[in-house]
């Protein structure tokens, strides 16, 4: 840092500045434009599903106004904006509807008889899987709810599940791409997993899927999972996704929670602040990860070790909220993490955090986040507020509410998961 | 990493050596002799508490075997070994027992009608709170013990217990150095707690205490504590504990988690691999601290963030296991934290792990740890065991014992608490 001691202000403003950086950097609109492909000498096609979708829509629109475009994007309610000659139609997330199989249709309507000189641009971000819904031939979207819920009660892994929907979906696994050819199909994807993988994304609309059939039918044995009728009869049809070399795979990663996370370290860097990033995939129970990053910053403030103050640890992933019988108060992930963070360090007098969730929204509420200092749990005390009661109570956000620490940015049109900075100095 | 690459023995070799080189650093013979005094013109008076000070006595006896020196040591039971002219007494720990009370009053016994040319060699480490205790004045052991209820029911930070017990114990909080004036008292500390705060060892038998009888009175109100009448009236008489100034105070940190962590990254870094520390602090419960350490090591595979592969990284601190009330199986925190850590990594082909108690004993078991490997999961499988069904019954010492994973060293006769190892190639 400059000379002179941090004060409260220098730090909360540079723990604000480090989260507009990571979403800044996965701005739909400007991540877009230097990404896009040459122009098609025939049409351009852009279809899509997701949270950021309809933002990178209306970029593609305002930079292509000059060639033949029309298109349709599906994303969530409320993350709606106009993109010109680009439609945008809104469904439920993360709940399916009705609508979330009327967007699935019009998008294979709108790439079909396309021609080897036409492009589509498929813009896919987080959120999409449930947002464009289309179960196999036969099946009904309760046959397909069904099938979830077979699978997430018959202990399988993520990767079996996902091997299982895409085989069991007309438009998933790269059956949208198969579905555009001879069309030359570009992806622009923004990711909000940990990794990054394109054919994780939405469940890789677009993106050749690595299981086959045969594995589905082991998974299947192996989780002893009785289909509904309807989807058995699409497993015992051995119609197989796409597999490389069946389509063209061109896939253009636009924003990503490692990219954010990197961005942000440059910042805090240029700030003069050492900084060290945990990666983008922690996950586990958010209070308990709170306790977890408080021995870090512990470490760090101790012994100067992994990094030397000031230092800024920042890490993205997704962690979660466990909520007993006894029902919840309002809070999302990120300012449960930040109560536990603040009753871990139990007022250390040099640490400062911030935790929120890169599209604006921590779980139900309306604020991104929260930030702590040393002085919070002393100021709720103040108040008569006890922190530890309210975690228990998982009401976090009314805790940081009553101190004015929430963060606010209304939706942000974006989604990289989440975003937190530790500041030591 | 050398040429080639690296396979499953290679890994848990390379996994067990780091641990070793931990402990070693730990090793109470090897790291006092370096850090003795001077040797005094008069007697020299051995006195000391903890799991590691038996073996830190048999280390100086065997050094000064030409001077006249005397003393008293007291360990846990199990933890004795033979310390020549220095006798060593057991006594109960966690819970302390009327033979910690009999402990207590012998080295305070020792190191009365002392000279200026005599040495007081306060041998101190982990677990020395529990087994010295001498109640202040007035006081029984029982009192303390509703003293130690009282202060667990009210909310109280363990800074604000311990300048309560402080002030309410005969030989807390540097009133053992205060006692042995006007003797020269050099304290050689093993340190089982992040950030090595010697007052925090042991309770600092031989520090001065950075609280006052004030603050006492301030905590006792504000947490509404009503003492039994015995120590309020300690309180009452206004006795305070020393402060700086007041006593001698020269205090050699013989081990620390720290040092073990910088010596077990010391010896990846000479074997090729790149090192993290993610320092001495890490708690939280067990499961949830092996989540976040999967999304650490996942960042590291994917993005080779925040450090490249071969690495290594290494954390010490103390995790905790609450047991719901169903009751546990057989395990230790460290066994808890590699099974959730195996579920978590879910047999991703380049990571192996170790958890050990650098005591050697992983909570009431007879197993320091255990090291997990890409196929842990699907060698459990192999015998038809259900890691999440071990893991949800607390029961990872047998799931890992059936494997043959366990890590086994006996009592080491030491503690720098626990040690991590996550390596991802």
């Amino acid at each position: 840092m400059a000379a002179g001691p941090i004060t409260d202000v220098h730090a909360r403003a540079l723990l604000r500045r480090l989260f507009d950086a990571a979403v800044e950097r996965a701005a739909p609109g400007e991540a877009v434009v230097p990404l896009l492909p040459t122009k098609p000498k025939g049409r351009c096609v852009v279809i899509g599903a997701g949270k950021a979708s309809a933002a990178m829509a209306a970029a593609v629109d305002a930079e292509w106004s000059d060639i033949d475009l029309s298109g349709v994007v599906v994303t969530r309610d409320g993350y709606a904006v106009p993109a010109g000659r680009i439609e945008i139609i809104e469904a439920s997330h993360p709940v399916p509807d009705h609508r979330s199989e009327d967007a699935a249709r019009r998008i294979l309507a709108a790439v079909e008889g396309l021609g080897p000189d036409d492009l589509v641009l498929a813009l896919v971000s987080g959120g999409g899987s449930a947002l464009m819904v289309m179960p196999g031939p036969g099946m009904t979207l309760a046959d397909k709810q069904e099938v979830n819920r077979l699978l997430l009660a018959s202990g399988a892994t993520i990767n079996e599940m996902n091997a299982v929907r895409k085989h069991l979906s007309a438009i998933k696994g790269g059956r949208l791409a198969a579905a555009a050819a001879p069309a030359r199909v570009v992806s622009l994807v923004i990711s909000d997993i940990p990794g990054d993988d394109p054919g994780a994304i939405a469940s890789g609309p677009t993106v050749t899927d690595a299981s086959t059939i045969d594995d589905v039918r082991e998974i299947l044995a192996r989780r002893s999972i009785s289909l509904p009728a309807s989807a058995q009869a699409i497993i015992d049809s051995g119609a197989e996704t796409p597999k490389p070399g069946e389509i063209t795979e061109d896939i253009r990663m636009v924003a990503a929670p490692s990219l954010s996370l990197a961005h942000a370290a440059e910042v805090a860097r240029a700030a003069g602040v050492n900084t060290l990033v945990l990666g983008d995939a922690i996950e586990g129970e958010a209070r308990e990860a709170g306790i977890v990053m408080a021995g870090i910053a512990r470490s760090i403030r101790e012994h100067g070790v992994p990094v030397t103050a000031p230092a800024v640890l920042l890490s993205g992933g997704e962690t979660t909220v466990t909520i007993g019988k006894d029902g919840a108060g309002r809070g999302g992930r990120n300012t449960e993490f930040q109560l536990a963070l603040a009753l871990a360090l139990a007022g250390m007098d040099d640490i400062w955090a911030l935790s929120c969730d890169t599209d604006g929204i921590d779980g139900t509420e309306d604020a991104a986040g929260s930030i702590i200092a040393p002085d919070t749990l002393e100021r709720g005390q103040a108040q008569g507020l006890d922190a530890r009661a309210f975690l228990g109570a998982h009401d976090s956000y009314t805790y940081f509410d009553a101190l004015g620490d929430l963060v606010l940015t209304g939706p942000t049109m974006t989604n990289v998961n989440d975003f937190r900075a530790i500041l030591v100095v």
